[in-house]
């Protein structure tokens, strides 16, 4: 069956929605292995306008030195290109508007850069809305809901996944263009702060957005004894709930830091050096197993196969929907 | 009456709980002729960590170049002997803690740097909580209960006047100082958004704190045809409400800004340059008759010796209340 697997990915274009490593050499090398064909490489937490602009130099730097295994993605055009020349696309996210400070004129300018992907908020109050983990989400601000028009004009896709949930219903229905929940569990199947609602996920497949399934392991019901096919129960669910044309990877990978380490300590603390919101900095986290690295991705896939899912839907759920929507939002 | 007003602020420690002027030398010299004795000089509305300092190195550069007429202030005793050397006492202030970014810390840095009172934000939401034109509060953040802690801490007072109802109850509620509405009028008397319940006056009251009339003309029912006699109604209203020992000026001038101009402008806009707020970029809006300029202060000291005021009382309303504050929680 994994051989199966790895032939079909290797016709398939595979666009993991989120992942946050310590970015290097090896993981470049573990996503080819993976066959992933491009992801949303999103490490910025609280980062300011500078910290924005440093992540971006760090790209640049990476994929100039890792040139035969990386190309940049700025358009839907650029992933395809990725899959030609066996390489991985990287399109640069942020976890959080941050780095755009007071300015809404700054998401152009970070567009033009490669920032493709921004989600709203990082777990607590900023500017635009109320991350989840905020004591009161009283929803878009006045400031955010001209965020989010200028990601719709300016071709960002808004992302809401460590969104407060008020916040993430205004976002939905304030936004001219569908968003995404780029790395999330369904709350249906295992009731933590993180996951999110029934309503909430199909409110944002009902505007045309995607759900990117998360192999956080702490919002599965088995918790770090889970393995791939909880992964697909949890898929299973949302597919059930939106359909097969909403929901996509959104695998969370946060391989090499040290644990614990300051980027644990930093993600866990508000704006990263305020007070401690999460107990992660100091839990043991670990992704299902048999999924645990990104060059075993062909489990998911197999793992597909082995439920008897058609080839065309695999093919959506693997990349194909998230292209949809990228071109759609990107344009071109 | 005007002689035996000038006479009594000879005698009194006059302090205005905010004004935020264009500053210059003319500007100076009438608070000399207005027998200001120290002024919460608070014109940083959306400024970043940048624009904070900046705002500091200006105040540096306007003492020393005026030091015949200004000394800074840090604490109370700064503003005794700007008493009996003659000089305005300039205490820097903001109207937002914008500046501070997301670093709590920061608040102790700029506390040393002579900035003694921050208002939790200015109209909208930011980190910290709601402002009052923000479309809804959900109260103290998480992280603006932190920034509470930290300025009860570092021994900033906190200031309330342009923060959302809710979020200003949850600060008097969690703070563990007294804190000031600096600039502000009675809703009771008429029911504009800017101005505060006397539900919110009482509870700051109540906790030690100071309430500062404002002379904002679209905060008095007569608007731009108010007089100082409105103004003292106003003031007599909170006086009933609260006690004199609670009261004090908050003049809130903002002289010589051109109007329309590039400072109303950035005031009446979100952060400075997003959607605007209000209409007073392009309102006439003035000061109550007879207490349009700084240099007219006496007018407000007569004005209450013709209301029979006895000294006593004055003297508190004039400043002997805001400097029972001050010394409470700057220390010394």
């Amino acid at each position: 069956m994994l051989a199966q697997a790895r032939e079909l990915q290797a016709r398939a274009v595979v666009f993991d929605g989120l992942s946050t490593c310590n970015w290097s050499r090896g993981i470049f090398e573990e996503m080819q292995a993976g066959g992933v064909t491009a992801v949303n490489a999103a490490s910025v937490l609280w980062e300011d306008l500078r910290g924005g602009l440093d992540n971006i130099l760090a790209w640049r730097r990476m994929i100039e030195e890792n040139a035969d295994l990386l190309r940049p993605v700025k358009t839907v055009a650029d992933i395809a290109a990725a899959k030609a020349e066996g390489r991985t696309g990287i399109s640069i996210g942020w976890q959080n508007t941050s780095p755009i400070e007071d300015r809404l004129q700054d998401i152009g300018l970070f567009k033009d850069l490669g920032v493709g992907i921004m989600q709203l908020t990082y777990n607590t109050q900023n500017y635009a809305g109320a991350g989840y983990l905020e004591r009161h989400d009283s929803g878009l601000t006045g400031f955010g809901r001209e965020v989010v028009a200028e990601m719709n004009r300016a071709g960002v896709l808004c992302d809401l996944s460590h969104v407060g949930e008020r916040t993430a219903f205004d976002t939905i229905a304030h936004s001219a263009q569908p968003v995404c929940i780029s790395h999330v569990l369904p709350r249906a199947l295992h009731d933590v702060a993180r996951n999110k609602s029934d309503a909430l996920l199909a409110a944002c497949a009902d505007r045309g957005g995607i759900i990117g399934i998360s192999l956080f392991a702490p919002g599965l019901a088995r918790g770090n004894d889970a393995t791939v096919e909880d992964y697909l129960d949890a898929m299973a669910h949302v597919i059930a709930l939106v359909g097969e044309d909403h929901v996509g990877l959104g695998c969370d990978f946060s391989l090499d830091h040290p644990r614990p380490g300051p980027y644990q300590i930093y993600a866990s603390r508000d704006k990263g050096t305020a007070r401690e919101l999460t107990e992660f900095a100091h839990a043991t986290i670990s992704k299902p197993l048999g999924i645990r690295r990104i060059h075993e991705m062909p489990h998911i896939t197999a793992a597909m196969l082995r439920r008897g899912w058609g080839e065309a839907t695999i093919l959506k759920l693997l990349g194909q929907n998230w292209l949809r929507l990228l071109r759609q939002v990107w344009g071109g």
